[in-house]
Protein backbone atom coordinates (compact mmCIF):
# COMPACT_ATOMS: atom_id res chain seq x y z
CA UNK A 1 0.00 0.00 0.00
CA UNK A 2 1.68 2.84 -0.79
CA UNK A 3 1.58 6.72 0.21
CA UNK A 4 -0.75 8.06 -1.45
CA UNK A 5 -3.60 4.85 -1.28
CA UNK A 6 -2.78 5.18 2.96
CA UNK A 7 -3.53 9.15 3.15
CA UNK A 8 -6.71 8.86 1.16
CA UNK A 9 -8.30 6.09 2.51
CA UNK A 10 -7.92 7.64 6.10
CA UNK A 11 -9.23 11.12 5.10
CA UNK A 12 -11.90 9.18 3.46
CA UNK A 13 -12.56 7.73 7.19
CA UNK A 14 -11.74 10.24 9.11
CA UNK A 15 -13.75 12.97 7.37
CA UNK A 16 -16.53 10.37 7.90
CA UNK A 17 -16.66 9.35 11.27
CA UNK A 18 -15.61 13.41 12.99
CA UNK A 19 -19.16 14.68 11.62
CA UNK A 20 -20.96 11.48 12.63
CA UNK A 21 -19.32 11.05 16.01
CA UNK A 22 -19.18 14.93 15.99
CA UNK A 23 -22.73 15.49 15.57
CA UNK A 24 -24.18 12.91 18.52
CA UNK A 25 -23.14 15.57 21.32
CA UNK A 26 -24.64 18.40 19.69
CA UNK A 27 -27.73 17.32 18.94
CA UNK A 28 -29.17 15.54 22.08
CA UNK A 29 -27.75 18.59 23.69
CA UNK A 30 -29.95 20.89 21.57
CA UNK A 31 -33.00 18.27 21.87
CA UNK A 32 -32.85 18.49 25.78
CA UNK A 33 -32.72 22.39 25.60
CA UNK A 34 -35.65 22.17 23.00
CA UNK A 35 -38.08 19.92 25.17
CA UNK A 36 -37.21 22.17 28.24
CA UNK A 37 -37.90 24.95 26.09
CA UNK A 38 -41.60 24.28 25.37
CA UNK A 39 -42.03 22.91 29.05
CA UNK A 40 -41.21 26.42 30.18
CA UNK A 41 -43.39 27.83 27.95
CA UNK A 42 -46.33 26.31 29.07
CA UNK A 43 -45.40 26.98 32.38
CA UNK A 44 -45.35 30.66 31.70
CA UNK A 45 -47.08 31.50 28.34
CA UNK A 46 -46.00 35.45 29.26
CA UNK A 47 -42.57 35.00 28.85
CA UNK A 48 -42.27 33.11 25.31
CA UNK A 49 -40.80 35.85 23.94
CA UNK A 50 -37.63 35.83 26.32
CA UNK A 51 -37.61 32.45 26.06
CA UNK A 52 -38.21 31.58 22.61
CA UNK A 53 -34.89 34.65 21.95
CA UNK A 54 -32.75 33.13 25.06
CA UNK A 55 -33.41 29.74 23.14
CA UNK A 56 -32.16 30.49 20.03
CA UNK A 57 -28.86 32.29 21.05
CA UNK A 58 -28.14 29.05 23.43
CA UNK A 59 -29.13 26.73 20.13
CA UNK A 60 -26.63 28.83 18.41
CA UNK A 61 -23.79 28.19 20.77
CA UNK A 62 -24.44 24.09 20.93
CA UNK A 63 -24.69 24.56 17.45
CA UNK A 64 -21.24 25.59 16.66
CA UNK A 65 -19.49 22.91 18.43
CA UNK A 66 -20.54 20.84 15.61
CA UNK A 67 -19.92 23.46 13.03
CA UNK A 68 -16.46 22.93 14.10
CA UNK A 69 -16.74 19.25 13.17
CA UNK A 70 -18.35 20.42 9.97
CA UNK A 71 -15.33 22.84 9.10
CA UNK A 72 -12.65 19.79 10.45
CA UNK A 73 -14.69 17.41 7.88
CA UNK A 74 -15.16 19.41 4.99
CA UNK A 75 -11.13 20.62 5.59
CA UNK A 76 -10.06 16.75 5.55
CA UNK A 77 -11.60 16.01 2.28
CA UNK A 78 -10.93 19.43 0.50
CA UNK A 79 -8.18 21.31 2.19
CA UNK A 80 -6.02 18.38 3.14
CA UNK A 81 -2.14 19.61 3.49
CA UNK A 82 -0.81 16.32 3.79
CA UNK A 83 -2.48 15.11 1.08
CA UNK A 84 -1.72 17.93 -1.37
CA UNK A 85 1.94 16.95 -0.14
CA UNK A 86 1.58 13.26 -0.92
CA UNK A 87 0.08 14.02 -4.55
CA UNK A 88 2.39 16.82 -5.33
CA UNK A 89 5.33 14.12 -5.14
CA UNK A 90 3.98 11.61 -6.93
CA UNK A 91 2.82 13.66 -9.75
CA UNK A 92 5.20 12.90 -12.21
CA UNK B 1 -5.75 -5.15 -3.35
CA UNK B 2 -4.90 -2.12 -5.64
CA UNK B 3 -5.68 1.28 -4.77
CA UNK B 4 -8.77 1.68 -6.66
CA UNK B 5 -10.23 -1.14 -5.05
CA UNK B 6 -8.70 0.11 -1.68
CA UNK B 7 -10.20 3.99 -1.94
CA UNK B 8 -13.73 2.37 -3.23
CA UNK B 9 -14.06 0.12 -0.60
CA UNK B 10 -13.41 2.07 1.84
CA UNK B 11 -15.49 5.03 0.54
CA UNK B 12 -19.16 3.27 0.65
CA UNK B 13 -18.19 1.66 4.10
CA UNK B 14 -17.87 5.23 5.64
CA UNK B 15 -20.79 6.71 3.70
CA UNK B 16 -22.67 4.28 4.62
CA UNK B 17 -21.83 4.58 8.70
CA UNK B 18 -21.33 8.14 8.36
CA UNK B 19 -25.50 8.67 7.76
CA UNK B 20 -26.15 5.56 9.42
CA UNK B 21 -24.19 6.47 13.14
CA UNK B 22 -24.68 10.75 12.40
CA UNK B 23 -28.88 9.73 12.49
CA UNK B 24 -29.12 8.25 15.53
CA UNK B 25 -28.48 11.91 17.91
CA UNK B 26 -30.80 13.50 15.76
CA UNK B 27 -33.55 11.21 15.72
CA UNK B 28 -33.35 10.88 19.14
CA UNK B 29 -33.12 14.58 20.09
CA UNK B 30 -36.11 15.36 17.71
CA UNK B 31 -38.30 12.72 19.35
CA UNK B 32 -37.67 14.22 22.97
CA UNK B 33 -38.32 17.61 22.12
CA UNK B 34 -41.42 16.59 19.97
CA UNK B 35 -42.76 14.72 22.80
CA UNK B 36 -42.20 17.61 25.15
CA UNK B 37 -44.07 19.44 22.67
CA UNK B 38 -47.10 17.42 22.62
CA UNK B 39 -47.34 17.70 26.60
CA UNK B 40 -46.93 21.21 26.50
CA UNK B 41 -49.61 21.69 24.52
CA UNK B 42 -52.14 19.60 26.95
CA UNK B 43 -50.80 21.73 29.58
CA UNK B 44 -51.70 25.19 27.67
CA UNK B 45 -53.67 24.91 24.87
CA UNK B 46 -53.93 28.49 24.24
CA UNK B 47 -50.09 28.54 23.66
CA UNK B 48 -50.01 26.01 20.81
CA UNK B 49 -49.28 28.24 18.21
CA UNK B 50 -46.01 29.76 19.92
CA UNK B 51 -45.28 26.12 20.84
CA UNK B 52 -45.73 24.76 17.58
CA UNK B 53 -43.37 27.33 15.97
CA UNK B 54 -40.35 27.20 18.60
CA UNK B 55 -40.66 23.65 17.57
CA UNK B 56 -40.26 23.87 13.93
CA UNK B 57 -37.54 26.28 14.36
CA UNK B 58 -35.53 23.84 17.08
CA UNK B 59 -36.33 21.40 15.01
CA UNK B 60 -34.65 22.75 11.73
CA UNK B 61 -32.07 23.07 14.00
CA UNK B 62 -30.98 19.67 14.82
CA UNK B 63 -31.79 18.44 11.69
CA UNK B 64 -29.01 20.67 10.45
CA UNK B 65 -27.07 18.08 12.44
CA UNK B 66 -27.93 15.37 10.55
CA UNK B 67 -27.78 17.53 7.65
CA UNK B 68 -24.15 17.73 8.20
CA UNK B 69 -23.87 13.79 8.04
CA UNK B 70 -25.41 13.72 5.20
CA UNK B 71 -23.37 16.22 2.78
CA UNK B 72 -20.19 14.52 3.81
CA UNK B 73 -21.87 11.65 2.78
CA UNK B 74 -22.56 12.32 -0.75
CA UNK B 75 -19.92 14.12 -1.09
CA UNK B 76 -17.58 10.64 -0.18
CA UNK B 77 -20.14 9.19 -2.68
CA UNK B 78 -20.22 11.82 -5.39
CA UNK B 79 -17.56 14.44 -5.02
CA UNK B 80 -14.20 12.58 -3.10
CA UNK B 81 -11.41 13.98 -4.49
CA UNK B 82 -9.15 11.40 -3.64
CA UNK B 83 -11.38 8.91 -5.08
CA UNK B 84 -11.19 11.06 -8.72
CA UNK B 85 -7.29 11.26 -8.12
CA UNK B 86 -6.97 7.83 -7.88
CA UNK B 87 -8.97 7.07 -11.33
CA UNK B 88 -7.60 9.66 -12.94
CA UNK B 89 -4.06 8.36 -12.47
CA UNK B 90 -4.78 4.76 -12.97
CA UNK B 91 -6.83 5.81 -16.79
CA UNK B 92 -5.35 4.88 -19.41
CA UNK C 1 -10.36 -11.77 -4.43
CA UNK C 2 -10.81 -9.24 -7.45
CA UNK C 3 -12.21 -5.79 -7.49
CA UNK C 4 -15.33 -6.84 -8.85
CA UNK C 5 -16.01 -9.20 -6.30
CA UNK C 6 -14.50 -6.89 -3.58
CA UNK C 7 -16.62 -3.71 -4.24
CA UNK C 8 -19.65 -5.70 -4.63
CA UNK C 9 -19.61 -7.22 -1.66
CA UNK C 10 -18.58 -4.34 0.48
CA UNK C 11 -21.48 -2.30 -1.18
CA UNK C 12 -23.72 -5.28 -0.07
CA UNK C 13 -23.04 -5.22 3.11
CA UNK C 14 -23.18 -1.62 3.75
CA UNK C 15 -26.44 -0.98 2.38
CA UNK C 16 -28.02 -3.22 5.09
CA UNK C 17 -25.58 -1.97 7.50
CA UNK C 18 -26.86 1.86 6.80
CA UNK C 19 -30.35 1.45 6.44
CA UNK C 20 -30.22 -1.38 10.01
CA UNK C 21 -28.17 1.59 12.06
CA UNK C 22 -29.99 4.36 10.86
CA UNK C 23 -33.24 3.23 11.55
CA UNK C 24 -32.65 3.00 15.60
CA UNK C 25 -32.95 6.57 16.25
CA UNK C 26 -35.76 7.65 14.57
CA UNK C 27 -37.53 4.59 15.18
CA UNK C 28 -37.13 5.20 19.34
CA UNK C 29 -37.67 8.71 18.78
CA UNK C 30 -40.98 8.40 16.95
CA UNK C 31 -41.74 6.21 19.57
CA UNK C 32 -41.50 8.30 22.16
CA UNK C 33 -43.38 11.29 20.71
CA UNK C 34 -46.15 8.73 19.55
CA UNK C 35 -46.79 7.59 23.17
CA UNK C 36 -46.54 11.44 24.53
CA UNK C 37 -49.17 12.38 22.12
CA UNK C 38 -51.38 9.69 22.87
CA UNK C 39 -51.18 10.58 26.69
CA UNK C 40 -51.41 14.10 26.06
CA UNK C 41 -54.60 13.48 24.21
CA UNK C 42 -56.19 11.51 27.01
CA UNK C 43 -55.27 14.83 28.94
CA UNK C 44 -57.03 17.45 26.57
CA UNK C 45 -59.30 15.70 23.74
CA UNK C 46 -60.29 18.70 23.13
CA UNK C 47 -57.16 20.05 21.93
CA UNK C 48 -56.61 16.81 19.71
CA UNK C 49 -56.69 18.02 16.32
CA UNK C 50 -54.20 20.65 17.03
CA UNK C 51 -52.10 17.77 18.81
CA UNK C 52 -52.47 15.25 15.95
CA UNK C 53 -51.38 17.91 13.46
CA UNK C 54 -48.06 19.01 15.17
CA UNK C 55 -47.29 15.29 15.98
CA UNK C 56 -47.76 14.29 12.45
CA UNK C 57 -45.07 17.26 11.09
CA UNK C 58 -43.08 16.52 13.82
CA UNK C 59 -42.66 12.97 12.79
CA UNK C 60 -41.92 13.51 9.28
CA UNK C 61 -38.64 15.42 10.69
CA UNK C 62 -37.56 13.06 12.17
CA UNK C 63 -38.11 10.35 9.59
CA UNK C 64 -36.45 12.43 7.56
CA UNK C 65 -33.02 11.04 9.44
CA UNK C 66 -34.20 7.46 8.30
CA UNK C 67 -35.30 8.60 4.88
CA UNK C 68 -31.51 10.25 4.60
CA UNK C 69 -30.05 6.20 5.55
CA UNK C 70 -32.84 5.11 2.65
CA UNK C 71 -31.34 7.46 0.44
CA UNK C 72 -27.95 6.79 0.90
CA UNK C 73 -28.33 2.77 0.99
CA UNK C 74 -30.53 2.98 -2.30
CA UNK C 75 -27.38 4.86 -3.88
CA UNK C 76 -24.87 2.66 -2.70
CA UNK C 77 -27.10 -0.27 -4.81
CA UNK C 78 -28.57 1.69 -7.39
CA UNK C 79 -26.37 4.62 -8.32
CA UNK C 80 -22.25 3.34 -7.09
CA UNK C 81 -20.08 5.26 -8.76
CA UNK C 82 -17.65 2.97 -7.66
CA UNK C 83 -19.43 0.09 -9.05
CA UNK C 84 -19.91 1.16 -12.07
CA UNK C 85 -16.08 2.35 -12.38
CA UNK C 86 -15.26 -1.00 -11.47
CA UNK C 87 -17.30 -2.79 -14.02
CA UNK C 88 -16.73 -0.48 -16.99
CA UNK C 89 -13.10 -1.09 -16.54
CA UNK C 90 -13.12 -4.68 -16.46
CA UNK C 91 -15.33 -4.89 -19.53
CA UNK C 92 -14.07 -6.53 -22.20
CA UNK D 1 5.47 2.87 5.54
CA UNK D 2 7.92 5.58 5.81
CA UNK D 3 8.21 8.99 7.60
CA UNK D 4 5.91 11.33 6.24
CA UNK D 5 3.12 8.69 5.29
CA UNK D 6 2.87 7.62 9.43
CA UNK D 7 3.09 11.07 10.34
CA UNK D 8 0.62 12.52 7.70
CA UNK D 9 -2.02 9.78 8.36
CA UNK D 10 -1.63 9.54 12.58
CA UNK D 11 -2.29 13.72 12.09
CA UNK D 12 -5.43 13.34 10.03
CA UNK D 13 -6.38 11.20 12.38
CA UNK D 14 -5.73 12.85 15.12
CA UNK D 15 -7.26 16.12 14.03
CA UNK D 16 -10.71 14.69 13.04
CA UNK D 17 -10.91 12.37 16.48
CA UNK D 18 -10.21 15.72 18.51
CA UNK D 19 -12.81 17.74 17.64
CA UNK D 20 -14.90 14.90 17.41
CA UNK D 21 -14.47 13.71 20.94
CA UNK D 22 -14.00 16.67 21.91
CA UNK D 23 -17.39 18.79 20.76
CA UNK D 24 -19.40 15.91 22.95
CA UNK D 25 -18.94 17.21 26.76
CA UNK D 26 -19.48 21.02 25.73
CA UNK D 27 -22.29 19.96 23.63
CA UNK D 28 -23.92 17.87 26.65
CA UNK D 29 -22.74 20.27 29.17
CA UNK D 30 -23.88 23.42 27.32
CA UNK D 31 -27.50 21.84 26.45
CA UNK D 32 -28.23 20.53 30.16
CA UNK D 33 -27.31 24.32 31.21
CA UNK D 34 -29.66 25.88 28.58
CA UNK D 35 -32.26 23.52 29.58
CA UNK D 36 -31.93 24.74 33.30
CA UNK D 37 -32.12 28.44 32.58
CA UNK D 38 -35.49 28.30 30.64
CA UNK D 39 -36.83 26.39 33.22
CA UNK D 40 -35.48 28.61 35.85
CA UNK D 41 -36.93 32.05 33.46
CA UNK D 42 -40.35 30.29 33.74
CA UNK D 43 -40.12 29.96 37.50
CA UNK D 44 -38.97 33.67 37.88
CA UNK D 45 -39.90 35.48 35.26
CA UNK D 46 -38.24 38.31 36.86
CA UNK D 47 -35.23 37.74 37.13
CA UNK D 48 -34.83 37.03 33.52
CA UNK D 49 -32.22 39.63 32.74
CA UNK D 50 -30.26 38.01 35.26
CA UNK D 51 -30.32 34.21 34.51
CA UNK D 52 -29.53 35.47 30.93
CA UNK D 53 -26.48 37.44 31.61
CA UNK D 54 -25.23 34.72 33.70
CA UNK D 55 -25.97 31.89 31.07
CA UNK D 56 -24.06 33.32 28.08
CA UNK D 57 -20.96 33.99 30.09
CA UNK D 58 -21.17 30.77 31.57
CA UNK D 59 -22.04 29.17 28.42
CA UNK D 60 -18.98 30.89 26.99
CA UNK D 61 -16.53 29.68 29.56
CA UNK D 62 -17.87 26.00 28.77
CA UNK D 63 -17.77 26.95 24.78
CA UNK D 64 -13.78 27.62 25.78
CA UNK D 65 -13.04 23.52 26.31
CA UNK D 66 -14.87 23.25 22.82
CA UNK D 67 -12.88 26.12 21.14
CA UNK D 68 -9.40 24.42 22.95
CA UNK D 69 -9.89 21.03 20.90
CA UNK D 70 -11.07 23.15 17.73
CA UNK D 71 -7.49 24.85 17.95
CA UNK D 72 -5.54 21.62 18.62
CA UNK D 73 -6.93 20.62 15.38
CA UNK D 74 -6.28 23.38 12.99
CA UNK D 75 -2.63 23.53 14.82
CA UNK D 76 -2.58 19.50 13.74
CA UNK D 77 -3.61 20.21 10.30
CA UNK D 78 -1.86 23.66 9.68
CA UNK D 79 0.95 24.33 11.60
CA UNK D 80 2.10 20.89 12.41
CA UNK D 81 5.67 20.92 13.44
CA UNK D 82 6.85 17.34 13.28
CA UNK D 83 5.07 17.50 9.62
CA UNK D 84 7.30 20.82 8.79
CA UNK D 85 10.41 18.67 9.68
CA UNK D 86 9.69 15.21 8.15
CA UNK D 87 8.49 16.58 4.65
CA UNK D 88 12.13 19.07 5.02
CA UNK D 89 14.03 16.58 5.63
CA UNK D 90 12.12 14.37 3.12
CA UNK D 91 13.07 17.31 0.30
CA UNK D 92 15.38 16.93 -2.05
CA UNK E 1 10.48 2.69 12.11
CA UNK E 2 13.00 5.19 13.58
CA UNK E 3 13.25 7.32 16.27
CA UNK E 4 11.97 10.33 15.25
CA UNK E 5 8.99 8.95 13.08
CA UNK E 6 8.14 7.00 16.88
CA UNK E 7 8.19 10.21 18.82
CA UNK E 8 6.69 12.37 16.23
CA UNK E 9 3.86 10.02 15.87
CA UNK E 10 3.06 9.74 19.84
CA UNK E 11 3.89 13.09 20.08
CA UNK E 12 0.43 13.82 17.93
CA UNK E 13 -1.08 11.24 19.30
CA UNK E 14 -1.25 12.15 22.80
CA UNK E 15 -1.25 15.68 22.14
CA UNK E 16 -5.08 15.45 20.63
CA UNK E 17 -6.06 13.09 23.07
CA UNK E 18 -5.28 14.83 25.92
CA UNK E 19 -7.49 17.94 24.82
CA UNK E 20 -9.96 16.06 23.47
CA UNK E 21 -10.04 13.86 26.48
CA UNK E 22 -9.49 16.35 29.09
CA UNK E 23 -12.03 18.57 27.94
CA UNK E 24 -15.24 16.34 28.67
CA UNK E 25 -15.02 16.41 32.68
CA UNK E 26 -14.39 20.75 32.77
CA UNK E 27 -17.09 20.69 30.03
CA UNK E 28 -19.73 18.43 32.04
CA UNK E 29 -18.67 19.74 35.63
CA UNK E 30 -19.48 23.19 34.22
CA UNK E 31 -22.61 22.62 32.54
CA UNK E 32 -24.18 21.39 35.86
CA UNK E 33 -22.86 24.04 38.37
CA UNK E 34 -24.20 26.67 35.47
CA UNK E 35 -27.80 25.22 35.35
CA UNK E 36 -27.52 24.43 39.34
CA UNK E 37 -26.72 28.22 39.60
CA UNK E 38 -29.81 29.06 37.29
CA UNK E 39 -31.89 27.14 39.16
CA UNK E 40 -30.70 28.31 42.79
CA UNK E 41 -31.05 31.88 40.79
CA UNK E 42 -34.46 31.89 40.35
CA UNK E 43 -35.18 30.39 44.17
CA UNK E 44 -33.30 33.28 45.78
CA UNK E 45 -33.89 36.24 43.22
CA UNK E 46 -31.92 38.91 46.47
CA UNK E 47 -29.19 36.32 46.21
CA UNK E 48 -28.88 36.52 42.67
CA UNK E 49 -25.41 38.57 42.97
CA UNK E 50 -23.82 36.25 45.79
CA UNK E 51 -24.41 33.38 43.74
CA UNK E 52 -23.19 34.67 40.06
CA UNK E 53 -19.95 36.25 42.10
CA UNK E 54 -19.50 32.49 43.28
CA UNK E 55 -20.31 30.50 39.97
CA UNK E 56 -17.62 32.51 37.82
CA UNK E 57 -14.85 31.85 40.97
CA UNK E 58 -15.88 28.44 41.30
CA UNK E 59 -16.05 27.84 36.81
CA UNK E 60 -12.56 29.54 36.75
CA UNK E 61 -11.40 27.07 39.12
CA UNK E 62 -13.22 23.98 36.80
CA UNK E 63 -11.82 25.90 33.45
CA UNK E 64 -8.42 25.97 35.11
CA UNK E 65 -8.59 22.07 34.46
CA UNK E 66 -9.07 22.27 30.80
CA UNK E 67 -6.39 24.60 30.63
CA UNK E 68 -3.51 22.38 32.23
CA UNK E 69 -4.96 20.11 29.08
CA UNK E 70 -4.37 22.43 26.87
CA UNK E 71 -1.07 23.57 28.07
CA UNK E 72 0.50 20.02 28.17
CA UNK E 73 -0.95 19.68 24.64
CA UNK E 74 0.50 23.24 23.29
CA UNK E 75 4.18 21.66 24.98
CA UNK E 76 3.86 18.16 23.17
CA UNK E 77 3.17 19.86 20.09
CA UNK E 78 5.65 23.14 19.92
CA UNK E 79 7.91 22.70 23.44
CA UNK E 80 8.86 19.16 23.24
CA UNK E 81 12.24 18.20 24.86
CA UNK E 82 12.11 14.76 23.72
CA UNK E 83 11.73 15.86 20.41
CA UNK E 84 13.63 18.44 20.31
CA UNK E 85 16.67 15.94 21.60
CA UNK E 86 15.40 13.35 19.10
CA UNK E 87 16.05 15.54 15.96
CA UNK E 88 19.75 17.23 17.37
CA UNK E 89 20.77 13.70 17.85
CA UNK E 90 19.48 12.76 14.05
CA UNK E 91 20.65 15.77 12.66
CA UNK E 92 24.07 14.99 10.38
Amino acid sequence: MDSISLVGTVSIIVAGLTIAIGSIGPALGEGRALSEALNAMAQQPDEADTITRTLFVGLAMVESTAIYCFVISLIIVFANPFWDFVIQNAAP
